[in-house]
């Protein structure tokens, strides 16, 4: 499976197999000798090594051909670096300085290296820690409409956009996780599932046997694999977000692949909402940090906000993709067709949004990659309450998608959830 | 652009160049020098040859570098043999018997040697001249069931479908052909358009004003490009299809590309009901055709019913893709979950081939490629008042898609524009 070649790095080899490379010679400064390596890797999938030098650091991000987390016996294709790198590329190119700079790709050794954010905290933590990130929702919201809206027919000529379509298409195994693990296996008794036992096995029981919740999830799940949109991320929560104060980027797009533009958003919100209903099992005295909690759902709140804004400024100015195009509204005086256009898409973007945003705490809590907001939490007794209310939210917005129609509702959605079963 | 070596067939070199293939010789028996060829090619895009023998007859069609009907000013790739080829295998293997047999394929000759259906006239000259087909609508609504369901990740492994999505995804040229001349220049006065004027005149501008017309118009545009379900025909209306008596073969996939299920379906509707409505232009005498014109709107009905009847008995024995699996639903017990999401997708469906059904309508009389149906109605006052009939059927289509619910209804409609624009 490994391509002729390929032989994974250590701290010991990092240095010298590098070394050569004049990107990263360069930046490092000094000669192999006088370069340390750390391996930080505490993802699920790759080895993740911080080089550092008299003049710099980097990051070498290298992938195994197998899923970390489980072993060898979980193979995965290191293509699937290739496909990240790829849409770093896209990514940087669509919103500037949005992810981290690439100085090197090798395909043959699926390594990525790259610039290392100084200081940059994993967003995820930051929210567990009670972090606020001021800018942070307009970051997220303008990332996604300018990758989405600039990678689909709206804003992309089009034979670009079927070349990429068929090069992501091809990022098959990542895909399959993904199909899998969010859209399928949380709804059923499936070997790889775990959840907080015995606290909530009625309601997953109840979530189970709930045949609309199982057939709406399967309609989201179609929309994922038919609707080529627009150039996901694929994996965007909190944990592949990197933050320092009001700078931000965001990283690990191994899951890239065409699909709806609400997966990316929703999903990204869904991780905002998780964060906000583990507060509680976070504070030292009860109360602690509803303050930070309020911080958490305006910043939901304003990542749908954002993202709509970017969205309709791209929409009025950059329209130039075959989609939608000015000479049947603009261009024949009819201003507010193309807005009612927009609004309209908008509108479907919304609906699929809160869909995936349902699907993905149910995932994080009944499948098998948790999240570390709820999994920080020791006693399970509060962390199956904590858990208890993202499942019923997210039953309750993939339910109501089509119905409900903007952040203000959702939060209070989140909040009355609170109340009817603290 | 041409392939080394690509040169086009004439009457005169077609029997020496094709004997050396033992496919050839064998069905048509003798020698070369036994063969006669006439070239019937009456599309707009290739050369098609009859080849016959003392044994039997075939086809060999070649794709010319440019579009045959406005010539070598319009270019258009060669590939689309390969594109074509690619969908006519699988659509024999989908629906065995379906389409003609391939004996041959040269990529760089952008040749197809195929069986010639003895006896088979195009389906839309049938439709014209009064030629009852029955068991036709039977046959076109299980190959739309067959072949959609069973490309999509309904009934194909996913790893093969998004290498089918990959390779005709590169049908670029074709695709843009239908986004464009399909989707947007009905819809404004493009320089290619042409339509029966002045009578038309006052109706065409107000369509083109019509702002929500030409919004849903790009909604399904967006549709057609992005939502990627299945393996489209591509261009199948009633001049794509070959029948005698009650059998038929479905021909030139050209256009071949994975979109959404309701576009092969809605077009081959929207080619029924134009044929019905050309139907007074035909007549010699007023009503003679009217027991015709009910065999017509019962033939577009059935269409759709034969659909959802295939469509439905795949879901409940084919359904082995990684979409609604059954151990979500039927090994659960949950039978009428199934039935649930059958019926929410045949919904999706319809509501997408009501509107694409009307977008064809506008671009056959409005666009490039007209009908013959209503073109060969040489009165020009009688031809547009028939063709008013199906741009004003087109419309309400697209606009009440979302409500109406069946083909009685679509039927019924149709006659009440006849009687209110009589």
């Amino acid at each position: 499976m490994s391509p002729e070649g390929y032989a994974p790095l250590s701290t010991e080899t990092v240095a010298a197999r590098l070394a050569p490379l004049p990107a990263v010679a360069q930046r490092l400064g000094g000669g192999p000798a006088d370069w340390t390596a750390a391996e930080v890797g505490d993802g699920n999938l790759n080895l993740v090594f911080i080089l550092t030098g008299p003049k710099g650091q980097l990051i070498a991000k290298q992938a195994l051909p197998y899923v970390r987390l489980v072993g060898d016996s979980w193979p995965l294709p290191l293509e699937r670096s290739w496909f990240e790198y790829n849409a770093l590329v896209r990514h940087a190119a669509r919103d500037p300085g949005s992810v981290p700079e690439v100085y090197h790709f090798d395909r043959d050794q699926a390594l990525i290296v790259m610039e290392f954010m100084t200081g940059h905290r994993i967003l995820r933590r930051d929210l567990i820690d009670g972090v606020e990130h001021p800018g942070i929702a307009d970051f997220l919201g303008r990332f996604c409409a300018r990758t989405l809206f600039l990678s689909s027919d709206l804003g992309m000529p089009t034979p670009e956009r079927k070349a990429d379509l068929a090069l992501f298409a091809a990022n098959v195994a990542l895909c399959d996780i993904t199909e899998s693990l969010v859209f399928t296996d949380p709804y059923w008794d499936a070997p790889l599932n775990r959840h907080t036992s015995p606290q909530l096995d009625p309601l997953v029981a109840e979530l189970r046997a709930d045949a609309v919740l199982k057939v709406e999830a399967q309609h989201l799940k179609s929309a994922f694999c038919a609707n080529a949109e627009a150039l996901l991320h694929g994996d965007l929560h909190t944990g592949s977000v990197m933050a320092l104060g009001e700078h931000a980027v965001v990283i690990d797009p191994e899951f890239a692949v065409y699909g709806p533009m609400g997966f990316d958003v929703g999903m990204l919100i869904s991780n905002f909402l998780m964060a906000y209903h583990a507060q509680p099992g976070h504070e030292s005295t009860p109360g602690a940090r509803a303050a930070f909690g309020d911080w958490i759902l305006a910043a939901a709140s304003d990542i749908w906000l954002h993202f709509a804004d970017e969205f309709s400024a791209l929409w009025r100015t950059q329209r130039t993709g075959i989609l939608y195009p000015p000479k049947l509204y603009e261009d024949q005086g009819q201003i507010l067709a193309s807005e009612q256009a927009l609004t309209e898409r908008l509108a479907a973007i919304w609906t699929d949004a809160m869909g995936f945003c349902g699907v993905e705490m149910h995932r994080r809590i009944l499948g098998l990659a948790h999240n570390a907001d709820f999994e920080a939490i020791a006693d399970t007794d509060r962390r199956a309450a904590c858990e208890a209310r993202s499942l019923r939210l997210g039953r309750q917005l993939i339910r109501t998608r089509r119905s409900i129609r903007g952040m203000d509702e959702v939060c209070a959605l989140a909040r009355r959830i609170d109340e009817g079963f603290a």
